[in-house]
């Protein structure tokens, strides 16, 4: 069965693709984050084909990355009759689950609940960089930690320091929001910037496309800066507005069920 | 004139001396601190002398330090009669003014109103050199400050941070508080906790030599700790209890008018 021809849905691709960074095991991380998540879902080898060549992306290169997921403990794959079916491991609904968050937060981070953990010169610098491995925590320098949600317990060498209040310096705004993110960034919001409303008509794979590319590009600029409130964001900070961008246009391409998504295969 | 023989009074002075910290100057300046700070107020050298003298400092070694504080420009003499008169210079008056807040604090720190100043590594470091120059600031490390009050402006190479709660490591109790200024606050407790409340028929000067000695040991201890609250304290400071006895001790030697003091020279 042949995809519906859309020219909206073809010229979005175009505009979402981002042929440079096109890396097909990532793309599928992505997809299986965003459509089946859950214990028990499964992607059928057609849907994924269908969801994953409107990128340009060919078969063979999907059944490549499948390989190196599977070997990386991410995916599991299983016959079903003559269709295979994919999924994800608990490894890798774990490591899925603990990035979902930040990616599906429709909110910027609040000023609230911040903390500060400083070392000593010298010695203490080594459980700061432990602490630094928690992802609700930068560096701010080579003695200091800015982290937020509760303060952490048994971390007796460091000067823990509640925050109600931050005045940000060049410097550090520099320092997590690199030149290289901001261009992402204000790259992604052009391209969603210029993306027509959905029409009616799409079909669930291609629902599946747009979303997986939304999500890809966005998981690409949000996990890449921390979740920082807004007296920390340089001047021209585009990532807000991406944000907005981004769920505007997910609200308008509802997932699809993956039953429907099979029912299109048969 | 003799001094009133007063048993009392000769161990109490015995009990607060610091023989080997005695600098005369030093003395002389705590006394002015005390006693007459005030614009416009002066001391008699006789006055002086028998305020002095009972801590075993000799006439000629007051004279000297009346000298080098002349230098310096903290005290100017004048001749009325037969008798000198000494007095605060503005300038000596200013730099006792800057100190007496923190010595005559009935109160320890509160935990309210603390902020965090924190530099970029390397280059960062010479603003924050400029902000320890401060007396409400103590350095926690090579890029940190820890201040009170008003949080500072114009500070825009700094992270600064306001505070609401803190946890304090050991390594930086040991730093703010070393051994040796626990060794001399615990040496004033023990002393000041020796003392038997004071009799009645104190003479002035009298009055004078003991508040001056309790101030002049005090302030050796309360200039050389930054004024920081109880979870900043190492286990066993006796910085608080000092604090207690003192006031406790000076409420019972209430401050002599200078006229009465010097009403005991004629």
């Amino acid at each position: 069965m042949n995809e519906q021809h859309n020219p909206w849905f073809e010229t979005t691709v175009q505009q979402l693709n981002d042929p440079q960074n096109q890396r097909v095991w990532s793309v599928i991380v992505s997809l299986f984050g965003d459509l089946a998540q859950d214990k028990g879902a499964r992607i059928s080898g057609s849907a994924l084909t269908r969801i994953i060549t409107p990128m340009g992306i060919k078969p063979e290169a999907i059944r490549v990355a499948l390989h190196r997921l599977r070997k990386d403990g991410w995916i599991e794959s299983a016959r079903s009759g003559r269709a295979s079916v994919h999924y994800l491991t608990e490894y890798g609904r774990n490591q899925s689950a603990a990035v979902t968050p930040r990616i599906y937060e429709r909110r910027a981070a609040a000023p609230g609940d911040w903390h500060l953990l400083i070392a000593e010169d010298g010695a203490g610098q080594a459980t700061l960089d432990e602490v630094l491995l928690l992802s609700n925590y930068v560096a701010v320098n080579r003695t200091t930690a800015l982290g937020h949600g509760p303060m952490p317990r048994n971390l007796d060498d460091l000067l823990a320091a509640g925050v109600n209040s931050m005045s940000v310096p060049g410097w550090l705004k520099a320092r997590l929001f690199p030149d290289h993110l901001q261009d992402a960034c204000a790259a992604l919001q052009r391209d969603l910037q210029q993306i027509a409303p959905p029409p009616a008509g799409l079909t669930p794979a291609q629902t599946g496309t747009l979303r997986t590319l939304i999500v890809h590009r966005w998981r690409r600029v949000v996990l890449r800066h921390p979740d920082l409130p807004p007296s920390f964001h340089p001047e021209d900070w585009a990532g807000e507005a991406c944000r907005a961008l981004v769920f505007q246009l997910l609200d308008r391409l509802p997932q699809p069920e993956l039953s429907a998504l099979d029912a299109q295969t048969e």
